[in-house]
């Protein structure tokens, strides 16, 4: 059996029940990417579910916005996996009163950010249901292989971008309030990492994981796979300003606010001692990796306790 | 703009919106398998949903047939790709009360029906739900590509297997009957074609599709892809016995009964004239191609009209 090691939470405890049933006919279960050779190629494709009412409501979100971000979560995927997208398939669930317009609109969406990848819109499927959802596939190619495994002691933990902005608009809209215009554009229409996610491969990466379910449990999974502790100082972390304001509404540290947030899709990163370089965007150390496991949260010397989002708990 | 060639219907039209607001962001959309170049190899891809209460219903299927069955549907649009598939990826919603076993009882039936073509699980992506679904995307090697297109006027018509057994099944159910075993599992543990679509190809095939809609509207997927036109006649079907037994029930000619059927996932294939040959499995000449545009089914000399099934009619 050759699924990762994952952090604890029952969406976790199901992937693990799977990995046991299915033993050798799987391969590499558990991280963000399958990697599949060709030839003399290496491949890394990822799927991904958004269904209404659980990732995204249309009363929040355009058609083209929930295509675009379903489409996002994707690539983000590959971007961990340092890829270069070749395309997306999708398999589109709509209403069968939706008119053929509704459909054009999703996949406007799942075009424009593939198309900002330079990658295309390979295929799909079209299937009619009560509940909106939409799986989009993505494939693409990597130079070298990067994943969760491949922390060791004595390297440096980083993130790209800012953290909390997708948490902000998400806690004003369920409030009822108008989000933040520029907290809004996380949420909806969030930009996967994948030039980033390129050169930091370049740049000697030893382990990478997408933020799409919150800091701490993202960081769990990078920890359980490369079998390591994270030490993480959450004051270094990069807030997004519209984190700032929401978690002072809150009456939250920015820093706990934004590492709670899930769906920023930046990439957390584990670099060799002394990381320099241009990855095209602004990126943060926030921690080190040392021995032993999990991960430790601290903000101005206490500890931290915090969970990532878990679909099952 | 480089969508193939539909046939006619709601479904369709939503297919053709697509690829017109997609445009040059869209690459060979609408026929069974996406083709992609890597290096000096070629690999097909195929995105397949499967919705309870649109595609299935629990109480007629286990959990395991959930997952062999959504699983079929998308091999078998590798199989009339000619290809030999690696794995699949798996996106599956389950309601949150769903117990890791039931996550592991779909994801046994995808993995033996992978197993059975020689591929693996190479990863997945699990949601909570309220309403089950399961998307499944194979991905597999092709030697050389076949697809719709390619069937000329003179060249011969054919068929493998059976047909009508899943559709005898489905009445069956749907009327609260106990259905023929040998029926049933045409409908729940469809065996996907792979290995007599590698044959068909190797034996010369110049196009292909996959029975998962009713010959009828996949006929005319064909025709219109290779802008000809397909005279079938009727009386040459195979039909499965248990079809044979329901179209009596309905008082239904047993060849335009088995016609109607979807999603018994056999292959229509068009093969050049003089086509003999092993395949594994039985296959029957059932037409012909000819100039012209459409479908022509014929039964003893008369003219029959048939739809194929359309998720949006």
């Amino acid at each position: 059996m050759t699924a990762t090691p994952l952090g604890p939470g029952p969406e976790f405890d199901r992937i693990r029940a799977i990995a046991a049933v299915l033993g050798s006919r799987a391969t590499g279960l558990g991280d963000d990417c399958a990697i599949v050779r060709v030839g003399t190629k290496t491949l890394a494709l990822s799927t991904d579910a958004s269904v209404e009412g659980v990732h995204f409501r249309r009363e929040w979100l355009s058609l083209e916005e929930v295509g675009w971000r379903a489409t996002a979560g994707c690539l983000s995927d590959l971007a961990a996996a340092g890829a270069l997208p070749i395309g997306v398939l999708v398999a589109l669930t709509m209403p069968a009163a939706d008119p053929p317009a509704a459909f054009a609109s999703v996949m406007d969406g799942v075009g424009r950010v593939v198309a900002s990848v330079g990658g295309t819109v390979l295929g799909g499927d079209l299937t009619k249901g009560d509940v909106r959802s939409i799986t989009v596939t993505g494939i693409g190619r990597v130079e070298s292989v990067i994943g969760r495994q491949g922390a060791r002691p004595g390297d440096e933990l980083w993130v790209t971008g800012e953290l909390g902005g997708a948490r902000a608009a998400w806690m004003a809209m369920q409030a009822g309030r108008e989000p933040d215009t520029a907290a809004r554009a996380r949420f909806a229409l969030p930009v996967p990492r994948v030039a980033a996610g390129r050169r930091l491969v370049e740049g000697g990466a030893r382990a990478m994981i997408d933020l799409s379910d919150g800091l701490a449990g993202d960081a769990r999974h990078l920890a359980a796979a490369s079998r390591v502790m994270l030490r993480i100082d959450l004051a270094q972390l990069p807030c997004h300003p519209a984190a700032r304001v929401e978690a002072e509404t809150q009456g939250e540290p920015a820093e706990v606010f934004a590492a709670k947030g899930g769906e920023d899709y930046e990439l957390l990163v584990v670099m060799p001692p002394g990381a320099t370089g241009n990855v095209g965007i602004a990126w943060s150390r926030i921690g080190q990796v040392e021995s032993g496991e999990g991960v430790v949260l601290e903000l101005a010397g206490r500890a931290v306790a915090l969970e990532g989002y878990d679909h099952f708990a």
